[in-house]
């Protein structure tokens, strides 16, 4: 079935466009918003696609405007997706307390099964389901995709790719959530999103996940970029790099990690490291 | 006298750091706040500055977060300063309508004389004189300088240019509005800031400042670059491009005018042509 996109607006940016849709989201069940960038060589041939996952609070306006990321797309001849962080709408439920690490703007990209949250907040199946359906089936892309994102997002990269043996070439993560079943801002989330039963928490925690995997899983072989900040704000209580580290140590997984002197948690970190994170998936794209 | 500057910010980024500092303005009579990027090479040896203006609505951080100049100015070995675009606070006057376009975020860079501004609208003077006084007793500075800005700031850095000879080794603009004498946001903001005796506004005008020239005026001889998106909105009845091309013309000066195809007024416009600009600076720095 055709999904109709509402053109939002369309700027002239290097060679290309970088341009903002609306359309009407079967799994989420309200009108969603992403953003692409396309180079003009998108008008000759179909490219790859790098799907951003944005942190908490962002939309898709964040990383379009300050990562300087379309860039190096440019040069490089990718297309850049930036999807929204939720579900939006007057009908869309927010946190009780309106607080800015859950609900709007903070959809944590796993599939809601608490009832209050269900109808909503699908932000799994939409970004690795809906969303790259109608990439596919509106823009010039190939089939090869790759996936990053920062902090919650950077936990969407991960899990999208974990879970999804086959769909994406590369994943890489800016100071992702590693373990979010060990802190704050990933057990409010799974508590509201998937309720108290921790149960069927470990299918949202990249760390869980890898330790579960067969020692033939094809995720072992994903080539695996991670960049985080030494002086970030959020490191040791919620992002837990040094789990994922483990985790991957424990199954013998290439983990290529940088640890950043100096770099906190905002996007002036991000435009710092973007380009190595660009160059890095187009070597598989 | 030593000016005290309190550190809003710092942010690692690229080689070096982002930071804000505000401090009491002895020519606005109000506390302004600035933004500096300094690579890591400025911790060795004094660096040029380049000075960016920025356009209506703005203060010192939509240029740091979106234009991506940092990155470039880091590989060049250029410091950026980037004010705030009018005195701020609860004692400075606003557009009695709180108008976009007149007011705190449009202080337009000239110094006001009319009776409600004048004691608080002095940006000509802050930004010629009481920040560059900043910068050299406080960071590792040259003495060389260069100045660049969009819209109202390439209009802010024109007359900046024109009127001290000397000071400046190369200016740029992104869209400037070249003859505010003859456009709505430039008749607005004149007659706000100077009164409606028309008779003074020419000073304030880089047409009629150009136009104005002896045929042996440094500025004539000074390196000057304007890009104007041709898709953009303000084109024709706020920027008038054509305008400031007649005025270099009429003189002989010399003006590398790029018209591009396409762009519009936004920061997707500056991102994709900044790179330009500041190595067309660094060759004169």
């Amino acid at each position: 079935m055709t999904t109709a996109l509402c053109r939002v607006s369309s700027n002239r940016m290097f060679s290309g466009n970088h341009q903002r849709f609306s359309h009407h989201s079967n799994v989420n069940h309200c009108q969603m918003t992403f953003a692409i960038y396309q180079p003009a060589l998108a008008s000759e041939q179909a490219l790859p696609v790098l799907y951003w996952l944005s942190g908490l609070t962002c939309n898709d306006e964040n990383f379009s405007t300050k990562a300087g990321a379309q860039r190096v797309a440019d040069e490089l001849g990718m297309i850049l997706v930036m999807p929204d962080t939720s579900p939006r709408g007057d009908d869309v439920p927010d946190d009780i307390h309106g607080a800015y690490d859950f609900g709007l703007g903070a959809g944590f990209y796993v599939n809601a099964s608490a009832p209050q949250y269900q109808n909503h907040y699908q932000m799994y199946d939409y970004v690795t389901k809906e969303l790259p359906a109608i990439i596919a089936e509106n823009f010039n892309v190939t089939d090869k995709k790759s996936i990053s994102g920062h902090s919650m997002g950077g936990h969407g990269a991960l899990i999208c790719a974990i879970k999804n043996p086959g769909m994406y070439q590369s994943v890489s993560a800016f100071a992702p959530i590693t373990n979010p079943m060990n802190c704050p801002w990933g057990q409010k989330a799974l508590a509201g999103y998937l309720g108290d039963n921790q149960e069927s928490w470990w299918q949202w925690d990249s760390c869980e996940l890898i330790n579960s995997l067969a020692s033939d899983d094809p995720f072992l072989a994903l080539p695996l970029k991670v960049t985080q900040g030494l002086s970030d704000d959020f490191l040791n209580e919620q992002l837990k790099p040094q789990a994922l580290i483990e985790a991957c140590e424990g199954k013998g997984k290439v983990l290529d990690y940088t640890a950043a002197e100096g770099f906190d948690h905002s996007y002036f970190f991000i435009s710092t490291f973007i380009e190595d994170h660009l160059r890095f998936h187009r070597k598989y794209l």
